[in-house]
């Protein structure tokens, strides 16, 4: 694996040397790797947990981390991604995770650059990290993800963690159902009644409500969005036992989940965060050791 | 010691073996830490020395460091203190400096993280790591505070620095008195005219002027402010043997003091600054030992 | 060598040892400092190459780097250049790597603080360590500086790189000239027309068009700049067998330089930064071990 910038590229033996390794670190196990390598993350678009949590993972494997402040860089003068890159290349980064508003931004560097490429997010499209560790924390709950029923809920058309997901979950032997507002429904098959479904969900995955991609409440007021397609407390006490209630985060409060369920037995929404930390540390070290 | 919000919480014991650390430390004492500890330092509002003062701590304390900014972090898509904190706890962070523009920010969160909350300055409320340098500054010039008279001149009402100061001060022994226009007494007795108490004081102790906060051109031209509420050149002559100036900075030249004062003799201004290190180095140690 | 500011200060003797730092760097060499060292970058200006650059060579040296964000720093609360690098210095920072819109901004810093300066571009006066990688590059490529002869083509008159180069290849026994339209000759003796000089020059160092400090569009399109002085396809084929192209970048694609030529043979553009890396380690180390 030398990149990694979509659940595509990655076989079902992949994804399970992934999770196998991830279980490693989150026991203790710490990096193998032999040389030095030094990373940066670029992120052009606002994140908290995703790019601290790689910074967290990046320092766990020992690596060096040089800041990269989108806000103050050369983009400003006008360069491209390609040539920022390339940059970086020239200065002796060996890996960069990289978030860009773009869609398939990871086109023009792949195969032209010896920077390992990161996903961590582009536009609409993959999420490929949030990706594994959702699968992770669901692998690590019921020790496998096969056969396992997975509702995905919310603004699907819009989401890079439902494409990424669906697609790999389903590869792994699961069933993914999405349940959404018919505006937000996409190339997908969804289902409209949330309560349909709640009951056999083995896993319910609530997305946001990207308040800042697109005005939800000229669709919707975050009270009616909240009653139809939230997790309330009344649909949480309908679901069976031993399912987990998953959302990538952040999450907005009474809109996609009641706000007394956020932390509630049945949620996993900080121990996906927790994961996070070690399924980036797998990612990362299984490409950097690409190089050895 | 769990957290560091107030120094309401501060016994006097308490702050003794603070200045006590803080000087072993200054002598050339290292970390005692046995395992390793990960932090970040969330500001959300500008800071220069607090923040770096606390990086340089951290580093000389051997932590891991992992930066965070305010300006591009999920707090722009709504999330809240409570919830970026949760995130950061999952992620495996032990301990935050939080600096926020809301007094008593962290009543949301001491006793609902396992992440010990060191308190970087909230709103008009507290500063307590700035108290402990401002006492140790002290305590090192004059091997004791007691009985020491401290003149606290500007703006006392909106002052974090002075609230912080005036309480702790007063349970050492120290006596404490402000001069201060009227306006911005609060709830404080100050006196108004500075030339009253300026032979008496054994610490001059100035205020920085928030031109950010409020307006003081509504109220005094700066050069009207330096004359009445300012160390000038003349007043500086009356002041005692041995007695020190002192400013929680950044000062603005000519108006809390007279620029050539800035470094002069008596002047401990950029002392606190170092100062400030190994408090903080201190307390953080303090915090972080109470996990072991 | 106690700070490096300007290209004027630098003896041949001092150039010299920096170079056959730099290469020993590149060939392998680790830091020979004895002592832990603390610094940080403070970049006004935005900034990929050369922050990050200082970044990496500062980490490969071991040095420990605290972070400093210009638009979250006290700077916005009126503080003073001279002021932020007091309070730096009083909490232990041992250099400085300083970029300011100021022309010699470094004159109010240098003798009257502790802590080492190294100018990192200083308005349109100079840019010393740029200056020292496009030597290191064009020594490293031809054996030797004399007598080799550097045509520097663009706006000569706002660039620092020009400035700070001509002096400095031309002690070393450089022929430099100039190419650049009438508008933006400032004091320099220049040529107007590229063709006249292309086929004679060993070097041919493409300055970047500032679109950020001046509307290059009152006076051109970026068409007819890139006809009348920019390095076009039919140009390059003009230039002698071994010459060679620089830019300092960020460059303007098909503005300063055909798209095509930006990665072909006879480009050093990315070498140069490469490069930077090395010469940066050897300027900082040099000015470091001073302090010993």
């Amino acid at each position: 694996m030398e990149n990694l910038v979509s659940m595509k590229d990655l076989s079902v033996e992949q994804i399970t040397a992934i999770l196998e390794q991830a279980k490693a670190f989150r026991e203790g196990a710490t990096s193998s790797l032999k040389n030095k390598y030094t990373m940066s993350n670029l992120f052009f678009e606002p994140s908290t947990r995703t790019k601290m949590s790689f910074e967290v993972a990046e320092r766990k494997l020992g690596l060096t981390v040089i800041p990269f402040e989108s806000g103050f860089s050369s983009t400003l003068k006008g360069e491209t991604l390609y040539d920022t890159v390339k940059v970086l290349e020239a200065i002796g980064i060996d890996a960069l995770v990289v978030r860009h508003e773009q869609n398939n931004f990871f086109e023009e560097l792949v195969g032209k650059t010896k920077v390992a490429i990161i996903n961590g997010g582009d536009g609409t499209g993959n999420h490929p990290t949030q990706s594994l560790l959702d699968i992770f924390t669901i692998w690590e709950e019921f020790g496998t993800v096969e056969n396992k029923t997975i509702t995905i809920v919310g603004d699907i058309a819009h989401s890079r963690v439902a494409k990424s997901n669906a697609d790999a979950l389903s590869r792994l032997g699961a069933k993914v159902q999405f349940v959404c507002p018919p505006e937000w429904q996409g190339e997908f098959n969804c289902v409209h009644d949330f309560d349909e479904v709640i009951e056999s969900s083995d896993v319910v995955m609530l997305l946001r409500v990207q308040h800042e991609r697109h005005e939800v409440s000229g669709i919707f007021s975050k009270e009616d969005y909240h009653q139809t397609y939230g997790l309330t407390v009344e649909r949480e006490r309908k679901m069976k036992d031993g399912a987990i209630i998953m959302h990538p985060a952040p999450f907005n409060r009474d809109v996609e989940i009641a706000s007394e369920l956020v932390e509630c037995d049945r949620s996993r929404i900080f121990k996906q965060m927790e994961n996070g930390v070690y399924v980036r540390m797998a990612i990362t070290e299984m490409i950097l050791k690409g190089r050895e």
